[in-house]
């Protein structure tokens, strides 16, 4: 079958012909990929970015935001059977770690990552485990279920930072969005589904500026031209209650701890800048920085439930699985708008 | 009435003859000073650290952990009569603003700080609010009187934080301590009297470690040796839940986001260094960086209910305030175990 | 001034001239009345349900939901004056007692409550303290004002309730409404605006379903035809996250329990009834009933900047102050569409 | 193997010979039972309180408060094997469903409860899953492995119970324990061990305020003189924040609303009676009723940690396996100190 793999760092994925993957534990489910999103961090692993914490043996197949239909499933497996549309969880996990028993997927011990640091879903068929999966509708069509691809990493990223963000945001408070690319374009309508809060949008793209209003920012700021000074005019030199970069540049976190007011909270699900900020800071404003990680299966399974009853929808630009090396340059200069989603 | 008051900065306090203080709004209270401790704090000011974001005006008296006897009370105030003994909370605050209607006083939005930019406490008498007071038992000794004074910054400030960190430890969990100082031995005992945690001690002065022990730290580590090597020993490689940091130099805060494990906390206190991680950890362990700063009025009440109580005391050094600054030079040099209080 | 009084209980109020309030402590202020909403505690206040629990002197005015103008005050208030358009908060509080400090203004241990234990604003002047007050925009017009009457009472006692309520309210999670009334059909847009939560509406009457339909519920219920069967079909046999009970009646108080799923919360808000359930049933599903009181100061001013964004809306009904003994007959025989506010 | 089985309701247990348990699913663990906690829901399995609501198919085991020693694993089960010594959760769950992947398992979709709904450990032998075990250390002598029996299901539940109490327990706060039976003595050792709170323990036996003293209660209450009016005292009219119901007969569940200050509330762990509380004095003190089930997997984890931290210990008072009649009826009559533990 045909697979997209990373044979070098720096270097074009390559387009070629890899086996089949084979059922190997007893909860081993094989899927055949209807789309997989491509994501910033795709473009962080091709530069050797996650290489010392993740240590993946080259080549393999990357992908990690994935749907398809169910090809096949080992013997452990209940309730799964050929042709039932699915939503992959990005993690395999074991289910017998203290993580897992509390809910927390992305901490487990023994956690796998298909398409980090093992054969992904830029290919026709991948193999994952069955704590992975959500059955969707029998009957939704393929371009809807194409279009849910990017819910399965950057939906519930952002889905996953919102809830934390919810729990300070009461009428009146200033949230500001930092990045509408494929999470924070979801992150908008969450926060506008979720939350009372007033929904500040940055970017340094007028196109996805526009993107955010459409979505329902009710405010947006030009990046490029002094975010700092724009976000505290808007919020009546208050600051926002709390911000969150989907971003990460080094760019992006050297202005995002100056847009909060005092108890204000940075959440940083983007990465690739060093965080510094002087501590006197910290202390007197009493700010706290958060990291968010992908969310766990429950916190998917909300956001899917969200996506059927039509309250949050993907803007996705689609492109077969050869194009992917151009995907990727276009995701790098930032002109994706929402998210891109290869088919086979 | 004597003082001990800034001048200039990097100079040492000039003793002094002051005016005694004079009420001037309906609220304000005179309290005859007993015991005013001594706070890393006074050495940033007298290093102009704070220069920047309070502009007080020079010269002034220094001192904001101050207990005493109430003197003289303005008209509008009630409930309060020459004599009372007194702990006293360190800010001045409007009541009004909806942070003070919240109960978060600290982020008051006319907040006065008696030492930090007005006159505090070291002096024979200090002007405060009402709204700053708490009142002590009627027939305390003047001794346990002035062991108190620390409870009103060092107290609260790691009371606060660790009322934040309680939120996460459950039994089997681990927090760090860095730092046995002021604040950090108050913070040991608070920790095992309100939480189920393993708590490991850490400090670069041995006498420091010693008193952690005895205050019933479960672990302590001496810091001038690899402390992040020892912490994950000690937690078996999985990193602390939590850690607290009440140093803040440079030297504490590049190590102590390395305790972390998966999910922890760093409670930031201690200030002075600039904070600086790679958010690829920050989201890779989805750790966060919480700013704690001192407790407000109700946390000022409970804490004082504990140490009523007898399940915390603090440790203290008593000096005459004409010692003060040998007392800030021997704070510097880590001299001080607990926390020294000035007595006019 | 005109005044209705409740002179004796069970008995219509008399509308009768009264001296015009005085100033009495250093805080007061002299409030001239826009509006005042009419509530079932008026009519249980009538009926003495009070009695026992607030001892008030009768004759008193009553009233407690509440616009109008500044007209006077005393010596130690700062930042209001003559002609400020304001709503009061119901309760009049120390500020100085724990709860206060904590922001829970109404378990103030020297609470007020003028128009259930002193004169309230059935009236064309009422006095009340500083601390209830909340400045709204000085142009707005004397309809909009007199439409936030509502806020003042059965919005804030909504408000707290819907915050307490999202806690738990997560996509896919549905909360039932039982009572479309004053309180009712402003939770049910506060749902709406503040949760994901789909939203199920119970009322006896026809018209209170269609109210609830208009401002956003996603189901509606004629509780008069097995509630509790009806909300099971709808949840699929789960029951629901949540349910706040409005009435409080003893018909609403031995359903409502049963409307929840595993894990589910009783909100109670309305009373009346006497809540029974068997403790098997309790634990079993490891249910819980939580009362919700008035709201605080600042969540009357979470609520006042959501109705200042259009975010919620009063459906009003105004009537003359001299028809309240009208208003009264037909609030308890359900024939108020939202709620009812009179006019001096 | 020998067993104790219920054939009929209100008659005593028949002590027979069974077949020993067979491997059925592919997770199955036989366990060879070292110890089974007593409990009074055997008492209520007895008296048939659940039939209605468990539907279980007579004759059948009980017994739900196991340790003992693996004995048999099928093919599915890793790392486990046979002599390690285990304590059981004593649910039996799915790990599939929402709630389980949640970390809720007693609210797991399809829920077993050996000793409850399907045979128990009050036998030489059990069958359970794979998911219900925690190893416990290898060297584990069998004596202390049978004091832990009571863990397995009055430990969690007692913990479960307190770590919901210590959310609003704060120093200076009172928490009442009704009951200090099998759950009620753990409880107040836990409740020293996480919080800061003052205990006051009540009874109706006065060995067992005795015992209640001797693991930490602050306060002891004869709760056969008027309990109320007691607690009223020790808490200088203001109610406890937290009181903890351990033993949910009608007598209990009467008073104990009452003993509540503002905003206490009331955590039902024990079950039988009732219960029966004004909606008015619900809302006029915004108290709560809280049902409190079985701790989940991470819960008893958390106390068996605990255990062997030796911050909590258990009484325990053995008899053999034959004695289970006597037992029940000795529990019935409130004669056991601590919990009642079996040995086959």
């Amino acid at each position: 079958m045909k697979a997209a793999r990373l044979h070098e760092y720096n270097k074009p994925l390559r387009i070629e012909d890899v086996d089949y993957p084979r059922l190997e534990g007893r909860f081993d489910v094989i899927v055949r990929i209807a789309g997989a999103g491509v994501c910033h961090t795709d473009l962080h692993l091709v530069q050797g970015m996650w290489h010392e914490l993740l240590q993946p043996k080259l080549p393999y197949t990357l992908g990690h935001e994935n749907v398809g239909y169910i090809e096949e499933v080992a013997e452990g497996v209940e309730g799964l059977e050929k042709g039932d549309p699915v939503i992959l969880h990005p993690a395999v996990t074991d289910g017998t770690c203290l993580a897992c028993r509390a809910g927390e997927d992305m901490h487990c011990e023994n956690l796998e990552f298909p398409g980090l640091n093992i054969d992904g879903g830029f290919a026709e068929f991948m193999r994952t485990s069955h704590r992975s999966v959500i059955k969707l509708p029998k009957d939704i069509s393929r371009e809807k279920l194409v279009e849910m691809a990017p819910l399965a990493d950057a939906g519930i990223t952002a889905y996953r930072a919102v809830k934390k963000a919810a729990r300070t945001l009461y009428p009146g408070a200033y949230v500001a969005i930092v990045g509408v690319g494929g999470l924070g374009h979801i992150a908008v309508q969450l926060l506008k589904v979720m939350t009372p809060a007033t929904v500040i949008a940055l970017d340094v793209k007028e196109e996805k500026l526009k993107l955010a209003e459409r979505l329902g920012a009710d405010h947006v700021v030009d990046a490029r031209r002094d975010p700092v000074k724009q976000v505290m005019e808007l919020t009546r030199g208050r600051g926002v209650n709390v911000a969150m970069d989907f971003v990460g540049s080094q760019a992006t976190v050297d202005y995002t701890p100056y847009l909060l007011g005092r108890m204000g909270r940075l959440i940083i699900v983007g990465y690739g800048g060093e965080l510094r900020f002087p501590t006197i800071r910290v202390i007197s404003s009493e700010v706290s920085f958060e990291g968010s990680l992908v969310g766990n299966y429950v916190e998917l399974h909300e956001l899917v439930t969200l996506a059927l009853q039509g309250k949050v929808r993907v803007e996705v630009d689609i492109h077969k699985l050869d194009e992917i090396n151009d995907v990727l340059e276009r995701l790098e200069k930032g002109e994706v708008l929402g998210r891109a989603v290869l088919i086979p």
